[in-house]
């Protein structure tokens, strides 16, 4: 660990947030966590204020004013802690062992936070005097129910504003310690095939006449995609926008190889075509459809030759720029009825979260890439797109951001899982390479300002 | 109810082995039953002996000889109770409510069984002396639980010997009280594939790289069969035995209409090509393919994307006269290889119920339906053969018997279910219909013996 006189505060910190179960699935200690969280923002010399949210409330601090505007996501509320039997540790106290902490949230995300806050102190202690870009730190208490009122709120909140980066909740420490920075998060779309072909389960002998629901359901699943996972939903790939030349150049040099992400995932069956020179493109751009579960009828143990009377089957959609959930939906209910599915009934779990991808040769990913080598001493891997998705759309819809994750979760944070953790070294590291991110965008700010007219330079140019 | 001296002992006969619980499920009471069973045939007059069967014991009784060898065929275990609470009568006490018996094993089988008993007692009142046929009665211990000793057993205990007819265990009337004989019963065959593509259930993201194992069960399934229900498994349909002419005859004129039986089971959809007219064919005669069940994943309520990490899937296929579901086994496999689903585990759930079906022109089937709408004052249906299945082959592989169902389970008995229940007026007409068969039986054989040699009549010639 790194000797640093914020330390100690930060991990009191942190202590103090782990210790207040804000489970935003059961609604608890939301608004207790989030004064907290207000307080701490107070401290650090922010305006700051609590806005009501669905379930939780909203945290929003201010400060500064300049050219530039940078927004700080976070999030204050956690994952349930179950089950709570596998926990070497209580979840909320937090624990120190090898060099890690233990708890809920201590990764994911009050330990994102409060490196962060704590990088911002060690900055103003070394750069005081008025901020010369402005400065919003908002603190979300929904983003483990889905940010149900995310997008409503950043619409009436700020309107009208516009943000130039959003600094996301979250970025990546690989299992070598690399920092990853994630320039984007592909979409989703969750969906339900029920099919119904009889008031109840029949006896089976009756399939000689009557359809059976559940080969229906799983004919309609396999017309979806081929052997190589490519989606046969007519239309599927129209919107779906060319990857720069330097995020391709990104995608053709894995970071880690094909046998380095079998090995730890234990996935055995590669999709036709996916090979050691071309995974990691597919991981960054590529859409894919899953076939999360199936129901109806037997499922038991041995045989019982039953003719459901209904099925069902969940599947889900990852998406990337510019597929839109709503549409990819139109779509497949398009391709349900030309290949005489009309009587499959398709239902939207989840149509909201739509794909994003920041450039990765943006000044702030050159900058952050820069800046996260110099602190963690390792070549930095800056990823066009996760593989996984976020609630990212609002920012770059309502507020025009560019999306960019980089932060201090590590491949084995066993985040949402029991014993939940993260490396104190990288905690240490990463606030003093958040001092120095923000005094990066300081002298940004103040070159933007000495130009006439910096709001007119090209994307991607450096200010 | 017909008026009649051998229903009081009749009624009280059943009364009693209702009251034993032998529920084979459970091994429940199974000795006591066959010993209870044994007395009947004792005081019937019948040389009777207990055989240890692998969960209940077999009773066997035999006399009489002559140039014709008649088996019936009835089991006097019974299906669990469960679910109690939905029972409107004490399952195990023989209740009497308009018209009706109720208890659990009044029809199946021990109903069928007691009314042939009493059948056989009135028909030695009026044709005392010795029997001109040879009658052997088998009643098994296991049939609720798939007879999994029979077959070992009919070998063991039969070695050498040649049935004629084997009188099944039921037959059926049906809503409008007419009866049923049913000449065959279809073959079952009930298997699980099984995909595994990783250790552990994967985030779905990863679906981009790896393949999905419900969808590779889906895409296999799908494969099996069209829209029409005809299985596209190669080599299927090679063995199915063309039905005779009288056959065809029959199942061109169905005894129920489509319409009743949507009505009767609430299914609403036909496969493709079924219609009025030839419905009742693919009842008899059509071989068919069920999915009973998918699991892997996630079907709870609402979305959850997950890249499962194996899945399976239970299908059954109902197969007809000539075909041997080891052989249909091993053409599935080909097909799961040739589709390039070799990864796809085959699990076999049963494999040993063959399909059979007598000759519907037979001379005791024409017999039988001339008595039974004697006693029944309806036309009887000969049914080619019934849609589902029965574990009627042992008795035409080992014994070369014609397997001939006829009894009074009729369409509201409840088989296996709360309130199992008969209609005591066809019970009535039963025992007297039983006699004349057995009577009919008698004049059959006395014929042949008085011909030179009758063991030469070509099939189905009336002796």
């Amino acid at each position: 660990m790194l000797p640093h006189d914020h330390m100690p505060k930060a991990r009191e910190e942190l202590r103090r947030l782990v210790a207040i179960p804000s489970v935003s699935a059961r609604g608890e200690k939301l608004v207790e966590c989030a004064e907290a969280v207000r307080d701490l923002l107070v401290e650090a010399g922010f305006n700051t204020e609590i806005q009501p949210g669905e379930v939780g409330p909203f945290v929003v601090g201010e400060i500064g004013s300049g050219p530039l505007t940078v927004m700080i996501y976070n999030h204050y509320d956690v994952q349930p802690e179950d089950p709570v039997s596998l926990w070497h540790f209580p979840p909320f106290e937090m624990s120190e062992r090898d060099g890690r902490w233990y708890g809920r949230g201590v990764a994911d995300d009050k330990g994102e936070f409060i490196s962060r806050l704590a990088g911002w102190r060690l900055f103003r202690e070394q750069h005081p005097g008025p901020l010369p870009f402005k400065l919003i730190w908002l603190v979300d208490g929904e983003e483990e129910i889905g940010s149900p009122s995310l997008e409503a709120f950043l619409k009436r909140r700020f309107e009208g504003e516009a943000v130039d980066i959003c600094w996301w909740e979250y970025g990546e420490i690989d299992a070598s310690g690399r920092p990853i920075i994630l320039c984007g998060f592909k979409g989703v779309m969750a969906v339900e095939l029920r099919d119904r072909t009889a008031r109840a389960d029949l006896h089976s002998s009756l399939g000689a006449v009557f359809d059976n629901p559940l080969w229906r359901l799983a004919a309609a699943t396999a017309s979806l995609r081929d052997n190589s996972g490519r989606i046969l939903v007519e239309g599927f790939y129209d919107a779906v926008r060319q990857a720069s030349l330097s995020d391709r150049e990104l995608a053709a040099a894995p970071p880690y190889s094909l046998d380095s992400l079998v090995e730890a995932t234990g996935a055995q069956r590669l999709l036709d075509g996916v090979d050691a020179e071309n995974f990691y493109n597919a991981i960054n751009f590529e859409p894919c459809m899953n076939v999360n579960g199936f129901s109806g009828g037997y499922a038991g143990e041995g045989a019982k030759t039953v003719l459901p009377g209904e099925g069902a089957v969940k599947i889900d959609f990852r998406l990337v720029p510019d597929q839109d959930p709503q549409h990819i939906v139109a779509l497949l209910r398009g391709h349900l009825d030309r290949h005489g599915f009309e009587d499959i009934e398709l239902i939207v779990h989840d149509a909201n979260v739509k794909p994003v991808r920041a450039s990765t040769d943006h000044w702030f990913v050159q900058d952050a890439k820069e800046l996260l080598e110099a602190h963690f001493g390792k070549s930095a891997i800056v990823q066009p797109s996760s593989p996984a998705s976020g609630t990212a759309y609002p920012f770059v819809e309502q507020l025009g951001a560019e999306i960019v994750g980089l932060g201090i979760t590590h491949h084995g944070a066993m985040l949402h899982s029991p014993d939940e953790n993260i490396i104190i070294d990288q905690f240490a590291r990463m606030i003093e390479c958040s001092a120095a991110i923000l005094a990066r965008l300081s002298q940004r700010a103040i070159r933007m300002k000495g130009r006439s007219n910096p709001e007119q330079l090209p994307d991607g140019e450096t200010p």
